[in-house]
């Protein structure tokens, strides 16, 4: 999307390739919103460093970053022989994956990659291929979400207040995003809307994230404390939510989301406001059979007993907020039943939460 | 109520009054939880202050704080002659009327020491009544507190899980609080119980002054995430939720309070958790007709797009959260419609919200 440096707007994606040089260029979402910069990664040891740093997060864009590092990986190799090069495609390969060893998007994208690389007769061609593969991962990632867009626009008509939890935008992908997404392409049909951010304790991934695309893309929105979308709601001033999701189970409709999620699914349905979930194919789950089988992580209590902010002096600066000798219970996530959503916004369409497994084949699935 | 003081346990009211030397003791509560501090106020012009700059807050205290300033004020009286006096006390009553001008408590609390000073025949006789009526005032504030106590403790059994949103806690009265006075009368009776603490965004009074007062009185307890109670509740792991309230309204029973109560209500209705509101008499509006006519303050989007916290130094810092180029909607209460409420808490017994007009006189209403 489009981002304004020093009064100039430039189109960026969250991951990109420098094949001339051979570098990974990720924007370094650790400085947002204060600071835009992007950083080239140099080789694939770095690029599996800044996925565990988190310089780039989000399941698309690691998916991404671990594809891209793999060719680079590749591209750099010193030795000679098929064999000895085989053995340094699988350093690269576990290096990657062990980035963030939960994550199943860097396996799967660098997986796709080794299948095609196996027409390659000669290394030089099964680099060549590796980069080919991940330029398509991205350029893929990219059309799944602005195919997202494209349905899900047609939910958004001028003078509507749109809420949004979390960050599901285009820093959690390669460009775009999938809550975003129809926000991005109503934004471009003209219509005029205005998009409330939850701030989203503990991480505050609304206020920072979400917020900043927004204003990148001159996109009229505010941010709100998470315990007010109940008050606009009954006040009337909500008319529409859109979040992203994690993992959704494809059998069973249920989503798994950044903690309130759920909050807000229960709040918009008592008000009778429409709640969509707009996803990749990538993140269904079509094994689980219940939502009470995810396993829901408990994250570490400093991020609800203070937050990261900049400080009068500019700096980056982590507060302590609450009582010194009270400790938190810090749930990462929730599951929303299929029951409260209005619907899920996919690239190939939007279908009611339990219809999933019926439009299996379209979405992906294949067993 | 008891605070550690260096390893030592004492008792100490949000406000009191030390007659020989006419100052007013208030515990210094924008310091908490990081200091514990006792100020003395030294004339009627400082007490006065102390309210406007939020030394102390919370209804029932800034009552009794004014009431003991308008005695203060009074006992300060350098000149002679009754005529002379009776200015002199009307400009001590404006002062302290004047120190938070939208709140209730200072003028009911002042005006009746004016109503009870006229059977005063000489200045004397006038200044002893009104610091008598000043004690009298703070001492039937903390009767209500324990009698809602009594009444509330009995909700609360052994291995319950109890939530609790905001600070309606003994720092908000002169002691005991109201949400909290159950608990603090269940602890006392040997219950063993857990409480979960909204942090309470924007102010985070749920995490600072709840958590401070429940870690005093030893009573197990955790801060969470706004976001994280409709999770918990899905999860069977609250049994039992109790608030404050600013405002009740006394013929609907819709209950104002901090923003995100409301939330709380619905969520606990879904899950069928009782939800419980603690009041005294003092807040209920017997005129009101309808929740929509409560209005609802917007507060300061600095409130949101930021947070006050202690720093690595140990310095108490503002770090900005959000987007720099993003604004915030700061909405500062919601109502609660009586649907949602199981019972309301009160000195005088536990009533369904719709039920407060039929017990108005006992519930002090007087017209």
């Amino acid at each position: 999307m489009n981002v304004k440096v020093r009064g100039r707007s430039r189109h960026y994606r969250t991951v990109s390739f420098d094949a001339r040089r051979n570098e990974v260029l990720l924007i370094e979402q650790r400085l947002l919103p204060h600071e835009f910069k992007i950083v080239r990664i140099k080789d694939y040891r770095a690029t599996a460093a800044a996925i565990t740093d988190m310089i780039v997060r989000g399941a698309g864009a690691i998916g991404a970053t671990a594809a891209y590092g793999f060719a680079q990986g590749l591209r750099d190799f010193k030795g000679s022989g098929l064999k000895q090069f085989a053995r340094h495609a699988d350093r690269v390969f576990d290096r990657l994956a062990n980035a963030r060893p939960t994550a199943v998007d860097p396996v799967n994208a660098m997986l796709g990659l080794w299948t095609r690389m196996e027409s390659g007769a000669t290394i030089v061609e099964k680099q060549a291929i590796a980069l080919a593969g991940a330029e398509d991962f991205a350029d893929e990632d990219v059309a799944h979400c602005e195919a997202i867009g494209r349905h899900g626009q047609k939910l958004i008509r001028s003078g509507m207040r749109v809420l949004t939890h979390c960050n599901a935008g285009w820093l959690a992908f390669v460009d775009v995003g999938t809550a975003t997404a129809p926000m991005y392409a109503a934004h471009a049909k003209g219509k005029k809307f205005h998009v409330y951010c939850d701030e989203t304790r503990p991480r505050a991934q609304g206020a920072t994230l979400t917020a900043w695309e927004l204003a990148q893309q001159g996109i009229s929105h505010e941010v709100i404390a998470d315990n007010a979308a109940g008050h606009l709601m009954q006040r009337g001033e909500i008319n529409l939510v859109i979040v992203g999701s994690d993992r959704t189970l494809g059998r069973t409709g249920e989503v798994t989301n950044k903690i309130g999620t759920y909050t807000k699914a229960v709040l918009a349905q008592r008000h009778k406001i429409p709640f969509y979930v707009a996803i990749p194919e990538s993140t269904i789950d079509w094994d689980l059979k219940s939502g009470r089988d995810i396993p829901i992580e408990d994250r570490h209590e400093d991020e609800v007993l203070g937050a990261w902010g900049i400080n009068r002096k500019g700096r980056r600066e982590y507060v302590r907020i609450a009582n010194p000798s009270s400790g938190a219970r810090n749930p990462g996530f929730d599951v929303t039943p299929p029951d409260l959503i209005t619907g899920i916004i996919t690239p190939v369409g939007i279908f009611k939460p339990r219809e999933l497994w019926r439009h299996r084949r379209d979405l992906g699935w294949s067993k």
